[in-house]
């Protein structure tokens, strides 16, 4: 059993009334070369705005199915960079799939301390019910110090379904990890603490 | 998200006419031995044949649980070897066990880029509707170039089952990495492609 | 397929007559320094009593939450050390988790040769109709040698319910490995081994 969470969890400036910063990474050749208008980072920002009770800002990347500029933007988007604060949480959007050019999974493992085999899991499980293509997802989910990144997949309605199943367990984990706290509206998504977290 | 999937499917001569070429190998230090009439990879080939409506020919290989051995089989299945084709979907079967033994998930794991977790979630959790030492199965999927690799169990029974529970998802991922184009027979098992696809 | 099992399953002494060792280790920070008094141990020797129903003994260990001393313990446990033999069964309970110091998954990781996926998913599944932090869980399993490494979470209760969806595979486990065969008391746990097993 692990000592208690962290307890300067204000020591990024993440008290209340500091907007928690959201990491939303949007990996897609084309998009970033501007060939496509995004539709997985717009869903993502959409599905927070609905979800969320308490302040948040997105703080948004593109970068192209380049494992280097993955890993490159998920460090800065952890870690912070240029005066910026990281993010307590990023999420990524697109290159999951079996595709020769998807390697955002590879890239969040590279980057991560310890990963979170349950996220991809749940994932799967949920998008399973919808099409039997679920199992080619290959997201996943880990630890970079004190940020979590989860895989999303690139697709609008998929990125809703996935985040319905992940979000509930978030929070607690952005508690557990030092990371800002984060409320939910429990009509959207109810969002669990064991009693006494 | 990524490029489209490769155009180039037919590079490998694998336009609808030629046959896709679909590797077997069964892992077993008894059939390799011939102590044993192996039943896996005639299992996997019936139920193939049952639920492929394309043409297609499998080609089998028989190794010992040494994973030195299956590695370079998998490799010259997946690339191709001494002038034959490479197959674009190669399945195992055994040696997917605790057993001190078996290594077929180690050396699918080595000789692949990328793995797919899905597979092998999707393969327990069907097992374990029957018997609950399905969670002693280490099966996994991963892929190489353009080649994916699936573990399946060794007993016949579980063969099937395993291959129902993946395969619908098999056709379009072979799509994906620019593969074969494989059609299912869907009073078998109805193959998924999204729309547009 | 994989040859029979080794059949000198008596060389650690491990005949009927003589009691199977489990190792249950504590992974605790507080509890190491004694500050607290664990309860993720006896909760997993109380358990094993109810279920076990062919002699076995405890063999407690508690450790703080430092990669390097839970591996050292694991090793000692399963290889054995200043003359006890090792445990065909290691538990494990606590540091499973995201917080910082939970590094139990890693440290089970770095000494056993091959890993067991589906006890993960199997406990977080079954945790996942309690609690929807249940993906938060890094719970893993592993095979070392002759002994199979189980991580259990550190709440009691939930040691409980991971043992029930674990523990029915766990004595087919150890006859594949060669370790002590363990007979349960079915009203409380149904170990299943295949027919001729």
């Amino acid at each position: 059993m692990p000592e208690s969470p962290p307890s300067d969890q204000s020591a990024r400036g993440e008290a209340h009334s500091v907007p928690a910063r959201i990491g939303v990474l949007v990996v897609s050749d084309r998009a970033h070369r501007g060939e496509y208008e995004d539709r997985g980072g717009p869903a993502v920002i959409a599905w927070l705005g609905r979800a969320l009770a308490s302040p948040w800002e997105p703080v948004l990347r593109i970068v192209p199915d380049e494992r280097a500029e993955i890993e490159r933007a998920l460090v800065e988007l952890c870690d912070g960079a240029e005066g910026a604060p990281g993010c307590g949480l990023v999420v990524t959007t697109g290159g999951t799939g079996p595709a020769p050019r998807d390697v955002t999974p590879e890239a969040t493992a590279a980057v991560c301390e310890r990963m979170l085999p349950g996220f991809g899991e749940a994932m799967r499980a949920t998008s399973l019910a919808f099409v039997p293509t679920a199992i080619l997802s290959r997201q996943t989910a880990g630890l970079r110090g004190r940020s979590l990144v989860v895989n999303l997949p690139g697709k609008p309605k998929a990125v809703g379904e996935c985040l319905e199943a992940v979000m509930p367990a978030i929070p607690y984990c952005l508690d557990l990890i030092g990371g800002p706290r984060l409320e939910t509206d429990p009509a959207v998504c109810a969002a669990f603490r064991p009693a006494g977290a």
